[in-house]
């Protein structure tokens, strides 16, 4: 039993009492540049190869494995981390509404103790008022990123961006109020649900005295390490979905998603947050054929490609016809209908899968926690599914059931906080 | 963007049009043998480095990355895997209801398809009707593991053990029938959420003519790859949880474990398995402090050592007092209450966090889905249980809410079926 890998090498974090909340100086230090390997030294990058466990059922442990727990995302700088990040495994969506009585005031000290706690936690550190300070010590790529909903802004005597408001109504719809909405948003994502979890407590315990939980929506992706890094999620449906994503880093990603528009000041550096929680009916989808499928969607269901294609990054051909005439790909199909000629009218989707527990007689309750960035939600997000909304053969097999827009405010300074250009 | 990396090498798996559900040729010749790397062709093992990403806010790319989504544990063998499998990141436990008229032989078709499926599912196959095909191709470290519970072993006119029936009423229990006993047990573990979405969806779709779900409980430890292979997980409180566990391939686990004891026929190999659902207050915990913790646990919180120890796994010395003359290791811990000096009551405990969406306006609705497996849950499981229920400070912030006992019937054959045994 000695022979096992145990605990042992880890460190005692510091117990949190700290009761000073303004943010410490090894933040101002290290500030908006790569912090590095947060835990690496609590926890111990090297391999442990498990010996000494024969025996005739061989238990199965990972030939070969490696602490990528380690890996940290820098908190501080011009935009928001969880953005352009390259997506985690693992993301907890929280609307809150503020409580009565909070004003400007206890906004602004709101937003400065969220900020030190996701400044620390997502370096693998535990929080201030951290009572759990061994649960932060794995980042995981943590992000913690914050949106402002419309009556925030108002709290706080901002002026809002025009499209600060509820989606108009789509026909599609068939919203439930208990997943719209809400005054504050936390993004919490990581490659660890164990880290999500954590910050995720962490952060609601110090937002008790400001704003009860609106609605928690949690989904997932792939686990890190489980495909090549960068490889374009699947859906529930089993589709290649993300393709058509504007490149991080790139002159046509910053138009689109930290793009000025007509925002007011303050969100210059931020930018605009869609949720749409939408139900992907399974069983339905099921009844429908292969070729059925890839029709809905004008891709392959085997590597995404556009039909007209082979590679999954290939141009689809819209003018490509059939023997008998029809278009490749279809009219009604999602990747023809969420196009636009307008190549203004994009948006940088970042979207989860959801499984929750069936009800009743149900196999599944899953859908996509469909999530997406852009400068101007009315400009952007709201042509492509007014398009949607008129025609898309995917609307038989989706639900629209949650909606929520939040204005996501720039990244801050290490001597700053998340939302000081607004108040 | 044609530098970004893609789905483009993955294989099209073959659409599961085949409505042979017998096993495959294939799966005879590989048998109980390791079935090594499933889906390492259709992914691609390579490490793919994620260059031309330049611009200013970098994004966080994890600088190494594995691709390990591609391990793979054995199905066929002696015992079911899943029970002394290293745990992996994610499980979702099924209880299902069969429904009215299935009888014996129908239960035998109902296991004949299950075992293909699983069969097939952990070693990175789509199952025969699997309509999702590309979302098979991830094993990562996939087990499914079945259970029965005592209304089926009667259907199947078998003989129950003794212990298989709902456990006695403990006056800590605030039971929620919704998460209690059922028929059929699905234990479905994965490093990977997807392949565990995947594979329930799968069976549960081949179960829809034999049961209807009754509940479905989903948890986590840390990802696979944030800490060292074989460390201990940590629980919500923050506390190292599992380290007195029977080391896995020893003749003590397989005692423990894989013993027969006064178990029916059938069960030879098998074991008796409890899920206790118990929702862990964790904002009363938050309440105390890092002593009285640890007194209620007889273990430190840093590494999980005995208070009377500095290594996780030192033996705690139970003799030990303070200067005034109090034992070191309390009389209420949970360490002390939970240990016999009866060697043989003990049992391999195997569980997971959940943290589902809290209601109204609390901050966590948390705990621990206390999984378990023993030979004889009677002489094993109830006396802790009972001693728990006598006297236990940490009952003060633990209510089981839930409560279920099944049958895991042993391993089979490649020729065979789970349950071939009991047919
Ligand atoms: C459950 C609902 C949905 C599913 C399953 C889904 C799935 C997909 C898939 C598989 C693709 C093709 C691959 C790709 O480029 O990502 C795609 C493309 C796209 N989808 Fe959706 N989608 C859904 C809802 C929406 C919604 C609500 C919007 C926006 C209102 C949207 C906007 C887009 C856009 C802009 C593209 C890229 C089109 C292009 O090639 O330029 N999708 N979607
Ligand atoms: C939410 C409820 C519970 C929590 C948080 C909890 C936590 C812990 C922790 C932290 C340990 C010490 C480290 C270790 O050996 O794993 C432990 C030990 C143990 N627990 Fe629990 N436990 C819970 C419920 C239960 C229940 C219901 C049982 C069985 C009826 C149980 C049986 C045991 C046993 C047998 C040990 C090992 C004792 C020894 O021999 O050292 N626990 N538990």
């Amino acid at each position: 039993m000695s022979s096992e890998p145990t605990n042992d090498r880890r460190e005692e974090p510091a117990p949190a009492a700290h009761p000073d909340r303004r943010l410490s100086r090894r933040h101002l230090l290290l500030g908006g540049a790569a912090a590095g390997v947060g835990a690496a030294g609590a926890i111990g990058v090297d391999l442990v190869a498990k010996a000494g466990l024969g025996g005739s059922a061989a238990p199965a442990v990972p030939a070969v494995a490696l602490v990528s727990g380690t890996e940290v995302v820098p908190f501080f700088g011009v935009h928001q981390a969880g953005v352009d990040t390259e997506p985690q495994s693992r993301a907890t969506f929280v609307a809150l509404n503020l409580l009565p009585g909070v004003d400007r005031a206890a906004l602004r000290r709101m937003m400065r103790i969220l900020t030190d706690d996701a400044a620390r936690l997502t370096q693998g550190e535990a929080a201030l008022a951290d009572s759990e300070p061994e649960l932060a010590v794995v980042p995981a790529r943590l992000t913690v990123t914050f949106g402002f909903g419309p009556d925030l802004v108002t709290v706080a005597g901002g002026a809002a961006p025009g499209w600060l408001r509820p989606l108009p109504a789509f026909t599609i719809d068939r919203l439930q109020p208990e997943w719209n909405d809400g005054d504050l948003l936390l993004q919490i994502a990581a490659d660890d649900p164990m880290t999500v979890a954590h910050a995720t407590r962490m952060l609601l315990k110090d937002l008790r005295s400001f704003a009860v939980v609106r609605w928690v929506q949690s989904g997932f992706r792939r686990a890190a390490g489980s495909e090549k890094p960068g490889a374009t999620m699947r859906n529930l449906f089993g589709q290649v979905d993300g393709t058509a994503n504007p490149a991080v880093g790139t002159a046509d990603f910053d138009a689109l998603v930290w793009g000025r528009a007509g925002n007011p000041g303050w969100l210059a550096g931020g930018t605009g947050f869609v949720l749409r929680r939408i139900s992907m009916n399974l069983d339905k989808w099921d009844g429908l054929d292969r070729s059925g499928r890839e029709s809905t969607m004008g891709r392959t269901l085997a590597n995404g490609a556009p039909l007209t294609g082979k590679r999954e990054r290939d141009e689809p051909d819209f003018e490509a016809t059939t023997a008998l005439g029809f278009p490749v790909i279809p009219e009604f199909s999602h990747l023809r209908r969420a196009r636009s000629e307008d190549r203004s009218q994009r948006i940088h989707r970042r979207g989860y899968n959801y499984d929750e527990a069936p009800s009743g007689t149900g196999v599944s309750n899953s859908g996509l926690l469909f999530a997406c960035f852009q400068t101007d939600v009315d400009a952007q997000f709201v042509p492509i599914q007014t398009r949607l909304d008129t025609l898309d053969l995917l609307n038989q097999w989706t639900t629209p059931i949650g909606s929520a827009v939040f204005a996501i405010p720039p990244g801050c300074a290490s001597d700053g906080y998340i939302g000081d250009t607004l108040f």
